[in-house]
């Protein structure tokens, strides 16, 4: 790989001027070991990416599309539909294709018509689909060429009952209540999403079911073994970015606090991105980093986890960050050094 | 009564210059049927209402004790443990007593005793104490001359889950997942309720159990007529008003999505502070009003009821208003009919 | 007038479901003289008011254009150059009509033309046309049968800059810096004003020049008796409602910081719904009222004035209730009671 | 000096687990070229950093004083008035001293007394003291041993003002309106600075003289040559972060929009934490960076100059770090490449 070989591995951006792609654009800039060689945009296509992105440090003109024979990897952050769309191609030249957002995170494709109301556009490829899962499953990243990354929600809900759920020490059955910042709706213009609309406000939506449930669910029966039933609801919550998911299990009869910290400091205590912590930590902790803050208390007859994460960083951008790093076989820190800063 | 007298009621609010305390004071100035007669402030006695705290329009001089003997009623919104000492001596004095803290909530003094760390300073009055639920058990208020409001959070829950409880459509275990304002901690210095510190971040708190829990259980089996038990975990979000709580709750074998909403209908429907609303609300919407909004949803085998409400006023002052009204034989709605108002 | 022959005041809302708009029928619905007759809105037309605005108390039905012949007041919130457009027919039709957008604040339809880059859609209109000033001009409202509000910046600027304008202690030449919440921009889709875009930031613009500042200087010069130039710079700050306006204005030789006090209390002492301060207000404090609250201080060789308002309520739909108020005789306060909630 | 012999530079932080000490811990930290050798805190001593402060990732205990003997630089961060008790010490035992509060930077001990309402404590080191001004006067940096930052609004107005200035471009009278998140204030307990008392609200305050006032002055006229006066009045806005300082110059004759932003662009084209940019930048965009974002616009008779930084960055924390890279030889951006993220 050219990361090993001195070479810098190329990467290419495709849905760069989203929150999404730009942070991944700007966190890939500062990267020692890759260099960004396009960033891809429709909307943009012709500018720079920045003269079109706050802040950004990429003078590259922005192309409609990404050419992947001229790459390593592609990071897609492109709106939902639009990566299954190219990834067959990107593949065809020879490019490892990371996915942010959700085209390839359910196996089924029945499961996909139910939730995202159509057939999948790429049903083809789903078999070489690997949901990364960097600190629970690391070796389902090493030989994959198409990685999807789970949802904001999804990565805060599995880092949190993960090690429950492989451990067999709680029920399968578990509520996830997340409030999240305002930013995982992305820039697009929305009067619900105004300011004025949203400050000094916090409100629960799809309540009846959102479309990160069932990625949970596949997921987590996976790794337990056995069939894991989410209640999930989100919240709309009045900040820009992090996300707090509050998951409530039952524990298994003879499973005590005891048990299941040890059961967490198992799997955690060598991941440099997850941070066991004694007290819930509040969302701003986790900002502009790839930290997933994870505590775990108990309450009657639940466990209660909460796993804190930006849902910009961990629950996107620099988690693309981080599985490309796994994939490619570079430092698993390279370009996430960010620590926390307070305030 | 005075108010059918022709004469107003004569209050006094004893804690006067806290948010709850103010809020009070602001609304009764307002009150067609209410006079202000006392506002007692231990720290701030001398000095004049509207002297001391911001957009008062009362210009009573603040009196460190209050004289139950010149008033009606004593609204206390004095510090947790602090009504209890004085309690006794307001009834003496044959006032009306409402406590917006948390004083006279627990029924049984060794629950006290256990949540609040020391013994109940006034024992003696908790046979007389009636935990005040105007829409769920509105004839408990009606003789009472010791009425405790329950807590800001209890308010939401028990609004929420209370008449599934009392249809015996759901299991007696449930999940209250809540998230509040700031202005819940009140006005007092604190350096962790900082601005700094809380914007932009989202954090649980008080996991392992809070004490509005035991509130939360004694009500909702009060009202079920079985054990129900709690698991409570509040979370501070980056508003000042505001509470959502989200309540997960085990439907029983055959009750279904209509049937509970039936259920809510039949109890709500004449309530002029509970609205039932399609969707979960924006916390902004009930913003500085007594308005409560529930949503009833079904996901899994989960019911998912959400209460909305404004933690300072059907937390706190408002509902102080509210039982006023209700225990005076008042208009339900004297004022109380400020109208939400958006953004 | 029907405010004094028992009958309510008919009045009909133009541009009814924007900010603006809906905050006049929120006012109205509960103005105890006036009655809600008519709610226009083209892109909302057939749907009741209720279902499209958050927390609206009115259930008429929307109509894409207003009856003037039916009312007596025409209140409209209708876009920029929208109002010219049928002021003529609701003039005609024997309707008061009350402006709270910009088309009739500037006298000279060249500066129309070099501050909205158009011709003015009615000139004909300008020369009826009155710049509502309650406290500083009460007598201009009183036989006006087309009435202009200035705009949030301006009223600010106009209730700080005004009586020392007016009693020729200041130079005519002043510094306006403006701090604004978001809601002014209204409540269109737009990127710009995403929660996610806003928050923790501040930021000037229309650096330049704001089309606000001849409406400054127009009413400055004409209060003022000589030709006023002003420097307007507006900051978009997180926050929903409030303005703070700073003004900065030279003292002409022998005024000092008693004598312009002076001045202010002499013009304002009597006014309900302006408040002289000794210091500057949070702008939290005028939040959903009607009240301005002005102070002034001396520093260096500076007069500087804040003055501290509710963008949305006296710089749009607040102040259009005062105004109809006074137009039609009615009580100054009615409808407009809300007194300050802290916090 | 160690930065050139390859070893580290020792430095130690005095008053480190307050906002602007605990940020030049968390940069020093990560800066390739020096050492965190010792952190200071009487009220923490004992306690290792990462124990007292979120996020931190200094584990080194804090003590209650700092030992300049082993050291090369102290940069002090106490509160003010108690740098200047140990500065002597301090450079008694040969180390270089920068202090981000404001015990050295006014000149004249008269002027100390006038403003901070008692005498200086240390009037003898006065004239050994620089204020530090990397862009505008980076010689006077180069041999001092007794450096004081400018406070985070003089930084900003003196970026703004100083070009100008020294062009001798403007009339030397300036009006400076400044904007500023809360974290400017401290980590100290404060019911004036909790959240419910902050948020959805602006206030000026200060307005009749602040202490960064006297600082402005003597800078920009030691700059301009000639005395300047300034009118300045700061402004509290709901953000954590963040300073942006409108600055209202009155151009001489002559002067002109373009030859202005010459003198700018001579100015700071090199500089690599000053950007000068077309529009005025969101101060988001400055957030957890060391950049100044200045931009330079006409409107009437005022040159209206808007600077951006972040008040815990450039305005204290990172420009210490900056003038400690200049002070000591080092790569003018080691440890502060952070650039900006967004949202």
């Amino acid at each position: 790989m050219c990361a090993t070989s001195g070479a810098k591995l190329r990467v290419a951006v495709a849905g760069a001027t989203g929150y999404a792609g730009a942070g991944c654009v700007q966190l890939l800039m500062a990267h020692p070991d890759v260099e960004v060689v396009q960033v891809g945009s429709r909307s943009q296509s012709g500018r720079r990416h920045q003269d079109v992105y706050p802040g950004s440090t990429c003078s590259l003109e922005l192309t409609p599309e990404v050419d992947a024979a001229r790459c390593d990897a592609v990071l897609s952050a492109l709106p939902p539909g639009e990566a299954a769309l190219s990834a067959g191609t990107w593949l065809a030249q020879g490019a490892v294709v990371i996915d942010v957002a959700a085209d390839f995170r359910l196996r089924d494709p029945a499961a996909y018509r139910a939730w995202y109301g159509h057939d999948h556009p790429a049903p083809e490829l789903l078999d070489r689909a690997v949901v990364a899962l960097p600190e629970l499953d690391p070796e389902g990243i090493d030989g994959a060429s198409l990685l999807a990354l789970p949802g904001c929600f999804s990565t805060a809900a599995i880092l949190a009952c993960g090690p429950a759920a492989m451990a067999h020490l709680v029920e399968p059955q578990v509520v996830v209540d997340a409030k999240t910042g305002t930013s995982g709706a992305g820039r697009q213009a929305d009067s619900g999403h105004l300011f004025a609309e949203l400050n000094e406000s916090v409100r629960a939506y799809a309540v009846a079911g959102h479309r990160h449930r069932p990625e949970m669910e596949q997921t987590l029966s996976q790794l337990g073994g056995e069939e894991f039933g989410v209640t999930f609801v989100p919240h709309l919550t009045p900040m820009t970015r992090g996300i707090v998911a509050t998951c409530y299990l039952r524990l298994r009869a003879g499973a005590g606090r005891e048990e299941v910290r040890a059961a967490y400091r198992a799997r955690y205590q060598a991941a440099p991105f997850v941070a066991l912590v004694e007290q819930a930590a509040p969302s701003k902790l986790a900002s502009h980093t790839n930290l997933c803050f994870i505590s775990v208390e108990v309450q009657g007859p639940h466990l209660v986890v909460c796993a804190v994460l930006d849902n910009l960083g961990r629950g996107a951008s620099s988690q693309a960050v981080q599985v490309l790093n796994q994939r490619f076989g570079m430092a698993l820190t390279a370009g996430l050094e960010a620590a926390p800063q307070w305030p």
